[in-house]
């Protein structure tokens, strides 16, 4: 009946979709290839929403259950209703705000409400961010009120070199800018001459120094890691000592020993 | 009375339900083998809660007590009512989305608002989720505002190794990169090569290098603990060192022991 | 006056549902032990509820207060009661929820809400658990969203082992492996075979090994316990070393002792 | 004027209430001594809230204000006095079921809302707690959601014993079990025979077994106190080691002390 | 105009109010001194802000602006005024009941709503608190709920006597016992006889013994630092040991020293 | 247009504000120098709101947009504004009560939502407060419910000493007492004698006393430093030992360390 | 149709409005160059949304759907539609006010809901701030109620320098004190003379003392970086000992070592 047409006007509706977005790329709008993927999957989500709800009401009014009636029901039940669903409505309102202020598109890394991963699919009223461990987060738009979007510019990779507070800062300095120098030649995804920032902070044991290198979006991992191997052996050949924990311990003889004595 | 004949509708109803499922195996319409537990348990649970919900207006109606009226109530009462129940619709909408969208089916892992496990059975109301150690969750739907499913997807598996700073990096990433490459071989719940990402952390006594693996759901935490042998028992083998907590200590004798000095 | 009666009719109250539910039990209608508890306590609990509305509404109109327009009144009154009741109507809903659903009975031991203990009662508005060292948590239902029941599967009791580092950690397992099997037989309440899982973690000074045992709904602290022990002594037998915290130390002469130089 | 006759009545009002449950002990209804304190206290307290508010209402009619218009008035003042008084019938419905379903008495020790001490007097809108160190928690009953009571059932002592890891755990709970048995007859507070648990937690430096003890209602931190001096007592007397933390430690000669080498 | 007006009116009504508390004191009612200082500066209070109150609705009708509609004004404006003055109201309520249910007065030492302090004034909306360092805190009544009130009861000292475990616990309570029954003769503010209540915790490295004083309200402080003087005093003049941290060394020569091999 | 009329009656109307406040000095309203600021920078900005919203309304007219209309709109729009704008009027209502109150003025230095510093502006909608390190945090008003004034009476430098455990209490605090008579003189900004007040804590290894000043508000900062610098040079002086960490190590003979033999 | 309508207009609205700023700059209207940036992008997107919106409604319109019923529309739908759209219409009122009142714009450094970087854009709805290490956190206006600004004063570095407590204090002082007289003239972004605070610290193992400088906003961490090289520099060269973490050990022959015996 009214589900089996649902189902085969999805079903015509993703062909059509497909092909729209696939004359488009020829066509005079420009759009980006990563709003694209967005507004495809979105467009099919809305759709099996449309076609759903409408297959809803068509069944209710088989049924000949007044909606009307029902959705401007006063009273208790309107009440409940109203509550319960308001938070269905701010989902879609967030959604439509996703998509239109272009806060994310599908492929981007984000991190928003203590999730973080990359985004699967941005739909009417949920999306969906997978993290790189694999597991899926599934939000509703409504839980995404505040986005952080790693890959909108360049990430900043940071290394933070100890050095012992024996060595020489200045000596230190040059070792290691000298190495930065020529970090670029040897690895193609330094796009950028990394900088050595100077003393970050004079810890307990040792003075801590920082490095910064700008890269692609989303390539400051695996930077760092080779960033922060090359410096590691850089200063064991250099023989500059990254330091231990220290400590300075006064030995005192405990003349009290075997006496109950006080202290 | 009422009661009687509710109960055997809904025995009825079990057997209707449960030979359709059957039936629906051998139809046109492709359900998976994942949703179909799902919704077999929640037809059962919807059609208990609706055959209840009838009986109860049909005693209250054999009392004469005027339900629209009730419903409709304006005044205290039925403010009181309309805020208290508005819990209950936020549950039947939130648990119509998670079956509409698949956000998860009986049998996946997920975690949310707090509790991880593997869901038991998605009702109309509340869903139950048992955690490993085999005790029972029970959330309202309405809770279940962001999940995260680890069952769509692989999931990664991740060991941190600890090298002592004295030993030679190139030499301990060769070690272990030609262990992992033995490691699909030998067990075969590692359906990828596993691979050594490079130095994670230069912490305070030892270089943490990572190693992570893509596994099939669910099993990276066997696989984690097998690397992590395998690793362990590799660089002994190969006499690289996985250090302990060190410390630099500067003794210093306290002239000052006996006598009332500053210091 | 009225109050004596309402006292009368739920002393007699009380000794009818205690005949009824001993009835019951010889009834065609087959309740689990376990709701049976948990029923006669709220239905006891209801009545009260009930008997005491009756009366105070009676004692009201024997005052010639008009309740109708008292819960029908708009105003600023009304508003006020109005929000000020929805925590008891929700509570009413969440009890109703709790039985109807069976989320828990009387015995079971739950969490729920920060509180820990055995269900002692289930009423209307409020349930009462028992923590085991005695205090009793007293939680209105509307509370009680969220809800891990205990008493539903078998428990998972969960042991970790510290070897260390030097130790082979075949061998480790091998002796490990061999006691499990041993347990079942010496402790009746370990019901299947304990598990070895393997290394759980790489600690600072230790290899971490993890034995899980399922056993009887809650009996898994006392089985973990006889587990801790068993091992303990096992590996003592053995002479596999249970690590004590490490630190390796580099004593370094502090040639600047007496001389206010630099470091 | 209306002030003055208020303090009158409240002043015969209390003569009453004291007369009233005076003759109540020897009367036909058997309230318990532990409730009398309370409702005595409550009664007081309600009818000074009572009369003050009829004074109140005389005076503003007096000064000829429309009482009902004002609480009946919509627009905007209503609005704000409205969800302004809702913690008002917030607080005084809570006051009324912690009466009516005992939820707790004066006297009783209870931990509500983040507080904890002795309850001096539950009144219609705020009850009162005096901690162990004399000050006074003044809570609205409104607060009051959540109640932890440790006055109704017999509480339990927890004592964790440390042993040292060279100790034969064999002996050692022997040794415990001994003395437990002889400190009923020795302590009368101690009403049942303390229990030996078994081994709790296998610490970085010590066993921890566990000794439990049911006293009578919040003689536990007394009883605690016993138990921990008598145990200690006792593993010196056996020559069993309570063990202070420990550490093994492994020096390094540090060849390249006066030299800057890499580590 | 009308704001000269208003001014001469607050100070007339000053001098009366300051006047009527004078002749209160000699009266027939009897206030508590406490609640005297707290009712003149609260009247004081509320006197100015209905003088100004009335003061600005005359300016108001100066202007022609009809503020009865102001107030009952449905709509967007009346919800939006409605709404974000029920804060207010909320302010006006709570500080009446602080008031009426004498939860604290002027000079009371409390804590409440995260802040401590004496207080120093209860206003109609909002009350002062001033810490021992000399800041005031502001807190409008409505956030004050709950409060914890230091100067009804008396206070109790307590002070924590780590003893070390070599020491003999019986003769260290009998020491200590015989100094806590000298105290009340050689300080006048010790008002009771302190009370040793036994071993508290057997620590990582100390045995901690609890002693308890009961004092004058707020006196706690100021007396537990002249116990923990005496105590350490007269411990060391017996010569039981005060304990450092402790901790037992195992040595372990590191027989791998300068070879790369495994742990 | 109008927007060129407003922004001249704004110009107009600070030089008269201006003008307004000179002459008040000579007035015979005496305001406080410290008010004066604030209601200065009030004024000016309580101006600029009306002007603007005037002007905003009258653009409006001239777009013949009925605003009445809009503002008393019922149904979805109406609901919509009436709930976001009452953060608007929550503002302004309590920004009147900040001035009205005199919670704090411009240069006061303030705590409030998490925030610290001196108060820059207080607006009709936010206020302005700049850290000691130069940044600026601009709050609304409605946020400031919670209010510390460290401005209003004098501050107290707190300084903690540690003494070692070895010295004499009672010549310590002779010598730390002689120091503090000594300090008023020497010091100008300590207006009072700073109070020795006895044994705050007994520490793990050391004794904690404690010295408190009294001095002008916001002055204890740089008091405390002072009082710091002065009693550590004095204990250094009189041999008086400020203690390092301090630890017991009892070395013990690892006898099992080549072989592999249980602890 | 109507939306290609919508594009060209936009299109050319930012000509216009890129136009209009460019005149503005030689027009009689002085607006700060920090300002025009925030307004330019303001008002396209402004244009923007308006032009959007307006497209949306004649949508609707030629579809023939009433919008005036719809957004009047009261009952259920109504009810969940107002609650939903509220977070949108005060963001929209707090984008408005950060615009009017200046808190920020684009350029400036903000703290603000968690996040913290510099603003790159404000909307009417969102905003966006970019972090230093290149991700962009978007936020709606409405999460910011409270704003941190740091380029609106100058900065202050704080560095704080650890100085042995055998050291005396007075020439670390005047060491110290010269080295920062020598800095501006070697480092030109430092423009005030740092100052040295004094001792701000008793620590553990170490007098810390604090140096202060104000800069030019947002320089204090290059600042910062440069003192803390420098003092640490000089201190080498002056001989005065940066401490590592002291520790006093009391060695005790545990004389109890191969026996079983109490401690």
């Amino acid at each position: 009946m009214i589900i089996v047409l649902s189902l085969l006007i999805i079903r015509i509706g993703r062909g059509l979709i497909a092909q729209f977005f696939a004359n488009k790329r020829r066509g005079p709008f420009q759009i980006t290839q990563r709003r694209e993927a967005t507004l495809n999957k979105l467009v099919v989500n809305a759709l099996s929403y449309v076609v759903y709800f409408v297959a809803f009401i068509m069944i209710l009014e088989t049924l000949t259950i007044n909606i009307a009636a029902l959705l401007a029901g006063a009273g208790v039940a309107g009440l409940a209703i109203g509550f319960g669903a308001q938070n269905l409505v701010r989902d879609v309102i967030s959604g439509f705000f996703i998509i239109f202020e272009d806060q994310f598109s599908v492929g981007d890394y984000i991190q928003t409400s203590g999730v973080e991963g990359f985004v699967e699919e941005v739909g009417l009223r949920t999306c969906k961010v997978k993290a790189w461990t694999g597991e899926v987060h599934i939000l509703p738009n409504g839980n995404v009120t505040q986005v952080t979007n790693y890959s909108m510019h360049n990430s900043v990779a940071v290394v933070d070199v100890k050095v012992a507070y024996e060595e020489d800062i200045e000596r230190a300095e040059q070792v290691i800018s000298k190495l930065l120098e020529e970090l670029p030649e040897r690895y193609e995804e330094i796009i950028t001459m990394p900088e050595l920032l100077g003393v970050q902070n004079l810890g307990a044991s040792e003075v801590v120094m920082r490095v910064i290198a700008e890269v692609n979006p989303m390539e400051h991992w695996a930077v760092a890691r080779v960033i922060r191997k090359e410096v590691k052996n850089r200063l064991n050949q250099e023989g500059i000592e990254i330091p231990f924990p220290r400590m300075v311990m006064y030995s005192r003889h405990d003349e009290n020993e075997n006496e109950a004595v006080d202290q």
